[in-house]
């Protein structure tokens, strides 16, 4: 039996293990999270870590209440310690799922506490947590620049004035590049209640009455172009479901007419008006070198009276199975036709669809980049053991694995960053398995480029980051 | 390589056959099955193993089908004996398919025959399970005994006079708890054909002439109280596809006197329909503290010349592709915002909408329950060992496998109990791995308590069990 | 560690290695390949690796675009040396892809070279290939004769003379039989652009004016009958999506009408004409006892940019996510309740139908041929390790996998014939594992039957193959 989380985990042979020894120090490029640039700028330490891991995690949320605790020890009035003791007395029934990992390594890696979390170990977790998390190290620049990250995209709007990202760039302290990333979800969601003083506000940020489709363009534009100075390499879209649907000029502004002035929009109206925008943004996105990535397949707030109470992103989103294949050919190829298909990332939530992204990825391919189109890292509900090797296996198959970017953090805590290495361990397992298999020569050149490709070098080529 | 089907049948490592120790003798709850309480009641020996095995088990037909065996030899008039010998013939080109071990596991576990069964042992079988078949541990009530189950749920209309479980009831004499389980589906089925004679069975049933959607809740409401008294605590309904339309009251009344009358109805109206009855339905389980289970995705009756000659549920159904996680979101969300959701499992039938049911058992948890909402066993196509270990992987990933309320047999056999020991075996081999690999300490307290909970305990407080 | 793909590659166990000694030496019979008739009869022996290897393979374009080369030197003028040495640098980053694989069966099996290629060992590949493919035993002749096959389906439209086949047949020196297989789809493409020219291109084939749906069914009756003169068994029909829909006679002659003179059809129609021309055909076929392939689940030409400069099959296709469930099960039922349903093969491409389709197959058995209704092999972007494992472990928890037709080559490349032997290393890898694990008894005389059975056996009988 191998020990409890040791220095092998997920290491299951020699090669595996040998390999991970190249991936294990290189750094981190965290190109896809929910850091929250104004946490990086004020840098303030947290309390204790009932604050770091529970303050906005809906993860560990869903899984408290999957246990049947009471919403008030989980995102209600209960006392932090309250809160931690509940985690505490949660973990050991988490057998299985990806928190009960991600949690040990966060303890190992940050804390130096080897020691299963359960109600046993909690005053001591408590503690020892609570001290470490008072020095400077443990501030949210201290444990950035700790977990050895070169750089982190966050997420912005359009309409975000990115005043912390020009103070954090003014002072000039950090060693990490703190960039922003674009995700104009806001600017896509034309039958949203919001989107009439959504367009007031991207307006207002670009100084642009935006009162056409085309001033809206227009307004886009600017804030793209800004985003651009301000070191921006990358965006992001979510989509429910892949849109294509064609529309002429004038029926996309009649479209945006109705949704400026709030009047309802037909499903047919909703896909042109995006896949008119896309069409706009990628070219855009082309022009200045950007990665475009695209989310597809959550269906977000099922739960209406929990929304009603806590608002988005608490915990009750799930994975959807619309058909996307088509409607997904159809939109790169329109971008491709035009010219202004820029690198790409598809990140698929339903497993179901790993063989229709990875396949669709092959057919856009070109000389600009290695692996132009990508499978994008398994996500969200998917980023475990099993959703990893799944999608490694797929870009594998379908595609070059050699050249994948990689792991993305995707999360709202300074303490993710060991889900790289976890990643780095399980893609190091499997490669090294082929080998011990006899599936793959163990050619040491090679392997290491391939390691080291996947968990940094790639990445950092991909998006042209400057460090 | 390990003996064939030894006693550590499954189990790859020690820790494994440790934690197998603990499941063995955990008692069974049979939550769901089709056994019928007539035979329970009657509890006539068989004469042999044929009418056991072969007399209504559609798994064994379908597979003999396969083999190209002339139907006459399956369903048709050969004698007893010409049948088993055509099991026997197929027996050892059934590798890989889980009726090889189930067979193998019945005459071990029934009749203490280790060898397997093919044509040179199909003398030697049919003389020993035909001496054992007439003893009376082997009648049903004693097959059902001898396999340690603390309580059976058959499944019951609601028209029905559930007759055989008064009688055993009064009875007495049956160590095992047998209760009924209500299913709808009739009430539910309102293109069906025979719809408009079922209303009249049900209002027979209940005492209440149906004419009115409102008289058809009421008859429910009357058979699903009478149920409760028979000590029921589930209910389970079967969707081709997830049902969810929203119609006003009038709108519904409309649509049930077009039903009632046998008018044609489109797919939005019979939508409809479902809706409403399932809104009601819930909150009337959810009163009596009913678990409601939703069995999701088969297509039956594929083929109509055999339907015509055999009737249903005669091996001729297959697994659907609908798209279903936006319907089953929005059903289970309108039942949670009438606060009258119950406890519920959700099962599916095509693998692809694994991650769909999983997330979404997570949008919809409370204190009122340890996983109130669960991702039910693998079923009926999925019931091996690949579809098994799948079903537990995404239970995992996706909520608190813990707190699992586990395997049913779904069976119409009196020898089909060993798949509960199928299931832990696989069960503990998967916990196993995860501790032998270092993934989970090894801390027996927890794991026993896992284990044994996912074997029994949990359904029995899921179910509310009074034994 | 294993050595690289040596003689025990893929065979992780004792009983696999047994077992593979059954498979290893049957011989092949390549019932579905895309081999060109004229090639086979000229039988001109290549200059050099890259004409067999690059000139058509649309699976190596794939990856060396997504490594980033320039067209130029994938389907461009660059040498053929050139185009060499760019697989040879590419070679090394494609672990986990088949290729990979593929590309060093062939260098083992037919050069006799054991070396990985990459760029340090292309110059001794290139010169080595050279010399040998300038052998007799390396023409197109001498490789299908050295690789063990008993005979060959080429892959013929209805209108083709089959002249090639002639001559090969006149002349009667090939020991393997070379015997055409029908694929009518563009019979079936009422709407692509070409239709009304092949309704031409056929009737003049057949020597009938087609201008009634009727004339058309007639056309294609003559062609089945000159195809089965010819030694045809088997047909083949690819479909982006399931069809039915019912329609009349006269229906089905307006949709005609309006196909044969170029009018624009509706989905609906498209799928009538489908429809009724699949039924027409199904019955055909099962007349002459031919074998029905169905592939579905391709999407084709997704690159409009590329397919403008390629044509088809130029490597820009993906896998689709359509539902296929209902159409493809009413179909089936619909062929079997005219009895006109012939043995027929499923192929799916997107892994979410391998349920659906495996449990369909389940229900159209009969006595007419063991597992009349297969699952077909994993198929073009399945065909690797993974994709075959799955459908294997599908097959065989759905139906009776010892009665599987096996493995197909599906290529263009006379090299193509190692598949078979990596399928079967699979197959006897997964058996053989079984036994290890106690899972099957090691009863050697059912295992030899059922690893010849798959590789060789079934598909003789079930193709009532005269060799």
């Amino acid at each position: 039996m191998k020990p409890f989380m040791d220095s092998d985990f997920m290491l299951e042979n020699e090669t595996a293990k040998e390999l991970f020894k190249y991936a294990r120090d290189m750094p981190i490029f965290d190109w896809h999270c929910h850091l929250s640039p104004k946490e990086i700028w004020e840098n303030k330490n947290y309390d204790n870590i009932t604050q770091v891991w529970l303050g906005g995690d809906h993860y560990k949320w869903r899984a408290l209440r999957s246990l049947g605790f009471p919403e008030e020890k989980i995102t209600g009035n209960a006392s932090d310690r309250e809160k931690f003791d509940v985690w505490a007395a949660a973990m050991p029934y988490l057998i299985g799922n990806p928190l009960y990992h991600w949690t040990h390594l966060e303890l190992q890696r940050y804390f130096g506490i080897q020691e299963p979390l359960d109600t046993t170990t909690a005053d001591a977790v408590w503690d020892k947590t609570k001290d470490l998390l008072a020095k400077p190290e443990f501030s949210p620049r201290g444990l950035i620049e700790q977990s050895n990250v070169v750089a982190v995209c966050t997420t912005d709007d359009p309409a975000d004035s990115l005043e912390y990202h020009q103070k954090i760039r003014d002072e000039g302290k950090m060693k990490t590049k703190i960039i922003p990333a674009m995700r104009p979800d806001k600017a896509l969601r034309i039958a949203a209640p919001g989107y009439p003083d959504y367009l007031k506000k991207l307006g207002t940020a670009a100084d642009i009455n935006i009162s056409s489709f085309a001033d809206l363009t227009k307004a886009l534009q600017k804030r793209i172009d800004f985003f651009a100075q301000m070191g921006c390499v990358a965006c992001d879209h979510a989509f429910e479901k892949a849109p294509f649907c064609s529309a002429s000029a004038s029926e996309v502004e009649t479209i945006f007419q109705k949704g400026r002035t709030g009047k309802p929009l037909t499903d047919k109206e909703i896909m042109a008006y995006e896949t008119a925008l896309m069409l706009f943004l990628s070219a855009e996105y082309q022009k200045h070198n950007w990665v475009m990535e695209i989310h597809i397949g959550a269906i977000r707030d099922n739960n209406r009276a929990m929304f009603d109470r806590l608002g988005p992103d608490t915990g009750y989103d799930s994975v959807g199975d619309d058909c996307n294949a088509k409607a997904l050919a159809r939109l790169l190829n329109a971008m491709d036709a035009n010219r202004t298909l820029p690198k790409t990332i598809l990140f698929n939530l339903n497993p179901k669809d790993n063989y229709v992204f990875g396949t669709l990825m092959g057919c856009f391919q070109s000389a600009e980049a290695a692996s132009k189109v990508q499978l994008g890292a398994a996500w969200w509900f998917l980023d475990h053991e099993f959703g990893m090797t799944e999608q490694l296996k797929t870009f594998a198959v379908t595609g070059v694995l050699s050249k994948f970017v990689g792991m993305v953090t995707d999360s709202r805590s300074f303490l993710s960053y060991p889900r790289h290495e976890y990643f780095r361990r399980i893609l190091c397992n499997l490669l090294g398995t082929w080998v011990e298999q006899g599936k793959y020569p163990k050619n040491d050149a090679y392997l290491k480029e391939i390691v080291q490709g996947i968990s940094y070098d790639n990445a950092a080529k991909f998006f042209s980051l400057k460090v």
